[in-house]
């Protein structure tokens, strides 16, 4: 395979567009360790200057799948299963808000989810901050629970998707991680094994995420339908801002914690609405054939009568955490910090926010560091709210005073204040179906 | 270093510059196994992308040169020492025939060679069809022969370039070895290492060569001899035509009993033209001081009193072989190629007059393929030549029939005849000094 595979480098590195079994064979040979590291690397550097066409794209997605497992909830439980997935930002707990209210209205939500890199947290690091609480299910188990609970969220299991595992490892630390094709695979090839039928994506945009520009995540949203469509999942898009904070709360427990509320009704304004758009159209994909404005009406039922709450109680109980919030782990220390002037926000930059989440310990610097589940950032004021001086705008949660004077710096610096208001900016900033 | 290898990456990903700094570290730390290949992989397919300045060129080149040991052959000798070196083509058996001549003009002349892989020949293998010949000497007998000898061609020793030799290797696979600023790094890397005072450097052009128009040889040309004058050595770049196999004979043996004749005066016009060009360069680059009319003068004169013979026969034994032509393998079995039609030869093509010498069993297809010195072609009549319906065009010298006849089709195919005689074309086709 070596040399078929320096040529099928050529090839794309000239611009060429390879068919469905080239990509096939050398993705399939590469997680059988037949095709060796350094060919994949020059691949994809070779894709990151002359990209894939949507075909290309697709034979991609496919040939990851097609190297491992892959799973069909739909017909597991004789029922269409949703599934969400966000690109990631600072502050994204919206998974654990989300999975219980579509869950008390009636439909599985089934998803497996994966760690925080860097500056995006991850929604198997939330779900730890729970005591007790097991991500690492069996596949049989996952949906033995999503069949009772009617909602499972669980780690990635080791036989779903290896190629994209070793393909993601080494676009890491090969500078080849910025290409929408290449992303899109990626995610979709997770999404598709998986096994839910229908799926909203939450495409992230703003200094807090991947997609910087509007234009940017568009193109990654409209791929990423399309490799969905082919695969015969329905799929909806929602390109959401992250140019602040999504809610109040970054850090696992402090996040956890801010979901719950969100789920009873007492949770922050643009985390709410961003909740019950998702569920307004996860609701109208499921098989209750409803519309999304009545997707989005049951939605808020269940969030006000505690239909939610309950299915959010039940479902941390069927994976062995503990429900009740006084069990989150707390820091020790809570530090505020304070406007040197009065105004309004005018903006609340999300990655530094995200970043000193991460310096508190909340997050991981290298794949292997630990995280403590206690430690993060509460944004008391976000972007249009009025601040007197020498009013708290947040609070550190940290372990010691030193991390914590550090994060105050850096999120005191986040901030931007002025005398006007600044024009309002919605939580969802377009939707693609 | 795998997190600042990523960066540099990115950094030429982008068509940043680096700084010599950077590259002499990325690849230090290659050499030593502390960056992966794959690392590397990357980083050659952004270099094919977005290119190298000359400042970079330079600290590559320098980098690889620093990866191992390097000898002053001039310090060691008291002597400005000589070198050439060709970027390789068929029929290019050069250097066995301008070392002799050189050395007959008393100036020393060291080198360090390759072997072939696919059409290409490689010196080494040529001087192994000598029986006897040694090209395995340490630095010392190297250094010590051309000191009571005048002459030394060996292998390129172990320790020195260790960065090129792995870097060769991995672009060899992921289809990064056509960039012009890699090429003339691995090229003038080895040559500086090598110790020679002086370079002469021989850029192939044509269907036969790795340079296909004379543009981008000009620009190769160019930048060798930029990094071998930034290492201060002394270069003369020649670019030569490589659109028709180079004298006559194509294959190991039948190249050294050509080489010998020509230091003799009895080789064909074109390569003897090329030999005594060159030796005119290096005689004026030595420390005669001398003109290349004067250099020319004495070449001439070195090969019509006999003395480039006898310093090839004193070379040859020096290093363990047999200088009797005689000596040479012969194949079993000697086939000729009829012309179809009278006419004059419009073209030969190099390209499948050496595959066939390939196929005959006189070159590598993989890299440790074993090689059979006495086969391979000789073509009676080339371009601008007059020939006549059925007369013998070329010959065959093979081990059995079938390979002979296999032979016989492909170098028939690789003549054009016609009814007019074609403009003649020079060998050499411009200097750079």
């Amino acid at each position: 395979m070596t040399i078929r595979a320096a040529e099928l480098i050529q090839a794309k590195r000239d611009g060429k567009e390879l068919d469905a079994a080239q990509l096939t064979e050398l993705i399939l040979a590469y997680a059988r360790g037949e095709v060796p590291d350094y060919q994949l690397a020059a691949f994809c550097m070779a894709v990151y200057f002359q990209g894939l066409s949507s075909a290309e794209t697709f034979a991609l997605t496919d040939a990851m799948v097609r190297s491992g497992a892959s799973i069909a909830l739909g017909e597991a439980l004789g029922r269409k299963v949703v599934d969400k997935h966000s690109t990631g930002g600072v502050g994204d707990k919206t998974t654990l808000a989300v999975g219980p209210i579509v869950a008390a209205c009636g439909v599985p939500f089934g998803k497996m989810s994966g760690r925080g890199l860097g500056h995006t947290g991850g929604t198997l690091d939330k779900l730890e901050a729970i005591p007790g609480f097991r991500v690492e299910l069996t596949l049989d188990e996952f949906v033995a629970q999503l069949r009772e609970t009617g909602l499972a969220i669980i780690g990635q299991t080791a036989d779903l998707v290896p190629a994209d595992k070793l393909l993601y490892g080494l676009r890491d630390v090969t500078a080849t991680v910025d290409n929408v094709s290449l992303i899109a695979a990626s995610i979709m090839s997770k999404k598709i094994a998986a096994g839910a039928d229908a799926i909203v994506l939450d495409v992230k945009v703003g200094d807090g995420a991947f997609m910087k520009s509007l234009a940017d995540a568009r193109v990654l949203a409209e791929t990423m339908i399309s490799l969905g469509r082919r695969a015969g999942r329905e799929v909806v898009a929602v390109l959401t801002d992250m140019e602040q904070p999504l809610g109040r709360a970054v850090g696992n427990a402090l996040e956890v914690r801010e979901a719950a509320a969100t789920v009873r009704g007492e949770g922050p304004d643009d985390f709410t609405e961003l909740v019950l758009d998702s569920c307004a159209h996860l609701l109208a994909l499921s098989d209750l054939e409803i519309t999304e404005e009545e997707g989005r009406r049951r939605a808020e039922a269940a969030v006000a009568d505690g239909s939610a709450f309950d299915a959010y109680e039940r479902w941390v109980r069927a994976q062995g955490g503990d429900p009740d919030l006084a069990a989150l782990p707390k820091a020790p220390l809570i530090r505020e910090v304070f406007a040197q002037r009065g105004g309004y926000v005018q903006e609340l930059a999300a990655l530094p926010v995200g970043l000193a989440a991460v310096h508190l310990g909340g997050g991981r610097r290298a794949k292997d560091d630990a995280i403590d589940h206690s430690v993060g950032v509460v944004c008391l004021k976000k972007r249009g709210d009025a601040v007197g001086d020498g009013e708290p705008l947040a609070e550190i949660h940290a372990r010691d005073e030193t991390s914590a004077e550090q994060a105050a710096a850096d999120v005191l610096a986040a901030y931007r204040l002025g005398d006007e208001e600044p024009r309002a900016r919605p939580i969802v900033l377009d939707t693609l179906a």
